[in-house]
């Protein structure tokens, strides 16, 4: 029985029950913004109600390179300014803005919306494979990152990628792998420690 | 410039920049929470976002204890079984469950909606102190635990209320302090440390 089972409001139940199913919040975390909202000015609340709301109400999938906008296609693939003959592919919407942050990309994406995973049943149909491969077909590219995870499904979906584009004559690369910025070599794990001696560079 | 003011969706900005101003809630965190309701199926964001219209919507304030409820009484107030003749004093109706959870009080509270805090000009009329003398008055109340945060705004709180409410007749008593469970005594504090050994108990 947790705290939040014992309420004198049903109301305050609910919040709690609903935030505490979200990744990352726990229900004594759940609580907290639930009595914090209880405070909270009228017109912040009801920002924040409005805002999850659209959240599925006025998001879709750029009609280009399936990323979530707001516009049939989204901002990056209708900016001039970019390199368009560049497509960067990663599997979530989410790896748009951490690749974006970085301000040392300028290409266009492409989001596949997951991974080759058989043991969770996902093929290379389940994915936007064949929207990228009509993409590579119908515009002028030179260049594919592949900027999916390095985990084995990241990995798997990009060599399956490789072989399809490759032929296409193509340009294909994949993120550098190696040791994370501010990490000790005594840490690092057999893996990483691998990509970091095979892939090393002249200084 | 955080990872959420490089959105394609105004709609996921939005609701990033809403949850971070929410407590114990940061960027990443808003931005997870973020994507994750974007697959999530339309039922569930439908109803946290009613969830927390409804927070400030259906709850009140409880007429005898000042609790959260969604009725005029709260249902501790209205709870026969329980011990009418002890009220426990609280800063914060989030102090409720947080005791209701140790399932070792069954008497009722009564929610003072903050300390006294000269330094942020919080004086003993800004809280529900006239209500409770009140229901001291016109009920037959053996028993006030003062159970205010154990802090410099908690304390003082604790002794305004001691000295009015001894005078009634009424058996006064504070929550215990000393070292908290789970501990090492090596790296108490000083004034837990006092408290620890002031109250020392017979073993």
């Amino acid at each position: 029985m947790d705290q939040g089972s014992i309420p004198t409001s049903e109301a305050v139940y609910k919040l709690i029950q609903g935030l505490s199913k979200l990744p990352g919040i726990g229900p004594k975390s759940a609580q907290r913004v639930t009595y914090y909202l209880l405070h909270a000015p009228e017109e912040q609340v009801k920002q924040l109600s409005d805002a999850i709301l659209s959240i599925k109400q006025k998001t879709k999938l750029c009609s280009v390179c399936f990323n979530v906008t707001d516009t049939e296609t989204c901002l990056i693939c209708r900016n001039e300014q970019r390199e368009h003959g560049k497509i960067c592919v990663v599997e979530q919407p989410q790896d748009v803005p951490a690749l974006e942050h970085t301000t040392s990309y300028h290409g266009l994406y492409h989001v596949l919306h997951g991974a080759i995973s058989p043991t969770e049943g996902i093929g290379p149909d389940d994915l936007k494979i064949n929207e990228l491969l009509e993409r590579l077909k119908s515009n002028k590219i030179d260049e594919v990152i592949l900027a999916t995870n390095p985990n084995i499904e990241g990995e798997a979906t990009a060599m399956y990628l490789s072989k399809l584009i490759s032929p296409m004559g193509i340009k294909v690369t994949r993120l550098a792998m190696g040791l994370p910025f501010g990490t000790e070599l005594e840490y690092a794990d057999d893996v990483t420690l691998t990509h970091a001696i095979e892939g090393r560079q002249e200084f």
